[in-house]
């Protein structure tokens, strides 16, 4: 057998000791299926007293994180996290060695991937990250490589399971948003400063990602429009469900005319869709082809053991040496799309108020919605809820995002209203 | 950029020239993608003269198919069919050449993959056959590649789109299954012949080949117990969903202590499990990972554009030469498994009697099962059927599945029976 694949890891929190487990509980099956032994060699973390449950005394201890880059190792792994910081510095010195680089850290690739490819691509290097985007599953390789004969349409789905886990059990036990979020916290499935997560931004970076590989641009998390799940309450997942509707957190990514359109928004998912079955903390992930029609892709999206396969199907890669550039294609050939103006996106919606109980609201709403062009389907208006205000549920007829943007103008600030009116796309 | 991959087609049916058209259309996204050209430059198929809504004019005519094989071309592709005869002598001419070999054939692989694989290695020439598994969903991928850090434990899915018809066609319309079939034929959805398809021997090939990848094992076609669906009627699926359960035909194999297990056989799919949304003609793969957990794969399991679009994925595999060991692992590192005793299995089943409407049948059925061991979990009998037999549907508590098949022994030929019962598998 050829000689090992020699690797320095960066990190031994959860990721970083599932890395180690996988690694030493399939340890023959990898090597048979890699063609060679894959052994840490050097690691390097916060503590080094820390009890991980593995034996880190066969791995030479580096202090400095930045020195893995000259550890005497083929590859890199980095679990550490954060955009910039150690994490890109580990990252340039690696690739600048003309050593692999494998990570799972998305917000680093969200803003740095591009850098990173080229870099990658001067060294020779391969780079690789499927734990950055829907945990263990194959998403990247589908995408890169399983679709890679078809112009892809759109790409979409369920990309943080901490806001699937949340609206799921909403939708389950009929709670409201910051109850179950008090909840995921306590039990461990959300952070403690849960803003990454529940406002989007999390998902925002693995769509940019996806969406680099699958309409071959350069990632451009700036790019992506990102709004979150605060908004969303018990009642509107149940109008969605008499709808015959679940609520999902969504990503999409659209090719289109005008540009490269992407945002993660709330949805309503229709229940003959898969996306409407994924519940917990699952991802799911849609590709939309050309020629292939719609792929699905599904499983863990987080976790020790499912996020260490990940990488490590990656370290398997590249000791087989099947690798090649990080986003479907040299760098150089990456594009720089505008990004698309959703305005002109056309679509049907989902606009809820809560308003106050008084004679004439349903008129105003009604009027705005009227002079904005916007056509209505059909008008829920429910009984108070417990701080008295009245929930009135719209869908609308198939138009311009634009419309309903201009109604919502057009009753900013109106006394009617209590809250924040909760706009939700309706995934067609 | 660098020189073309150059094509040797064999084959232009409904899936050569799908491949054709994918390579047309999406020409230019590519040759990105694949860092080079992708051309066809030779062809070969029975009639010169047919049209098939493309230009042959500009690809040489080979009419001997097995010359093929050295034809100026890095690869050839074949798109024939049959698990001998023509398709495996041009395999083997090609592989001796050295040159690469892609394929959709699941017969030829399923019965001779070990060899073809032994002969790719030594040639140092990859073979590839996304295709020949559940048509564009790229599965062979992920497993061989995306799950390639675990230790998988169970792989099973829907892997006959014909079937998934028919069964989700009878399910939707409370229709009979000979009906259903002779509507599909009409349909072009079901072959002429179907035997293949409906007796789940296609479906056989397809799990052989994802045992193969999965398990480490040669492809062992002769190991899997093949059934179909011919003996499931509309009442069986009425019963199934009374009892929160969708009827799908699953390959299933498994590794366990006595060996490998792998079988084609009418399950009942808990309605909350992602494959009892799985309908029509779509595919579906799960692979059960140690570290990974439960993935899923979905898509269009055939198809002109699903299955061309998967041939032109290998293409570009082989075009950016990331490509292996065609099971995963060298060929001789590939086990050959005892196939395991299926009597020792322990799980749920539903079973379901046609019988005559008189006195004691009842009590026949229940010592019958009593005697081999089976333990009742519920028991449905329903009123005379159009014949004016009775339906007796029963589903066993967890047990081996050794007693049901003794249970089933001892009923053999008694005069209370109208026709061979039905045994289906509950998914656990």
């Amino acid at each position: 057998m050829a000689d090992a694949l020699r690797v320095a890891l960066a990190g031994l929190g959860t990721v970083g000791a599932g890395v180690v487990r996988v690694l030493d509980a399939n340890r023959d099956l990898i090597a048979r299926r890699a063609g060679r032994p894959i052994e840490v060699v050097a690691v390097s973390a916060r503590d080094r007293h820390k009890d991980r449950g593995i034996d880190l005394n066969r791995f030479d201890w580096v202090d400095d994180t930045g020195a893995l880059a000259h550890a005497d190792a083929d590859v890199v792994v980095e679990l550490i996290g954060g955009s910039d910081g150690p994490a890109l510095a580990l990252a340039r010195a690696t690739l600048a060695a003309g050593k692999g680089f494998v990570t799972a850290n998305k917000a680093m690739l969200a803003h740095h991937g591009y850098e990173l490819a080229q870099a990658a691509e001067a060294a020779g290097a391969p780079l690789k990250f499927e734990a950055a985007v829907a945990g263990g599953i194959p998403v990247i390789k589908g995408l890169r490589e399983g679709a890679a004969a078809n112009a892809i349409a759109r790409v979409y789905g369920v990309l943080n399971g901490t806001c699937n886990f949340i609206l799921s059990t909403m939708e389950a036990e009929g709670r409201d948003f910051a109850e179950v979020l008090a909840e995921a916290q306590a039990l461990g499935f959300a952070e403690a400063d849960p803003s990454f997560d529940i406002d989007g931004v999390d998902a925002a970076h693995k769509l940019s990602i996806l969406a680099a590989i699958a309409f071959g641009s350069r990632p451009a998390f700036d790019a992506v429009e990102a709004h979150g799940i605060r908004g969303v309450l018990a009642a509107d997942i149940a109008e969605a469900a008499a709808l015959g509707y679940r609520v999902r957190l969504l990503g999409v990514a659209e090719a289109g005319a005008s540009g490269l359109f992407q945002r993660v928004h709330p949805h309503l998912v229709p229940v003959s869709h898969p996306l409407a079955h994924v519940t917990g903390s699952t991802n799911a992930v849609v590709a939309e082809g050309n020629f292939v029609g719609r792929l699905l892709f599904q499983g863990a999206g987080a976790g020790e053991g499912p996020t260490a396969s990940a990488v490590v199907a990656d370290l398997i890669d590249i000791a087989r040496r099947e690798f090649g550039p990080p986003f479907a294609m040299p760098a150089a050939s990456l594009e720089t799309p505008e990004p698309a103006d959703g305005g002109s996106r056309r679509g049907r919606a989902y606009v809820r108020f809560s308003v106050v109980d008084k004679v004439g609201v349903l008129a105003e709403i009604a009027a705005a919605m009227r002079d904005a062009g916007v056509s209505i389907e059909s008008l829920i208006q429910r009984g108070a809820a417990v701080d008295g205000s009245v929930l009135v549920a719209i869908v609308t007829h198939e138009g311009p995002e634009r419309s309903v943007a201009q109604a919502l103008e057009r009753l900013r600030g109106s006394q009617s209203l209590t809250g924040e009116p909760l706009w939700m796309h309706i995934l067609g």
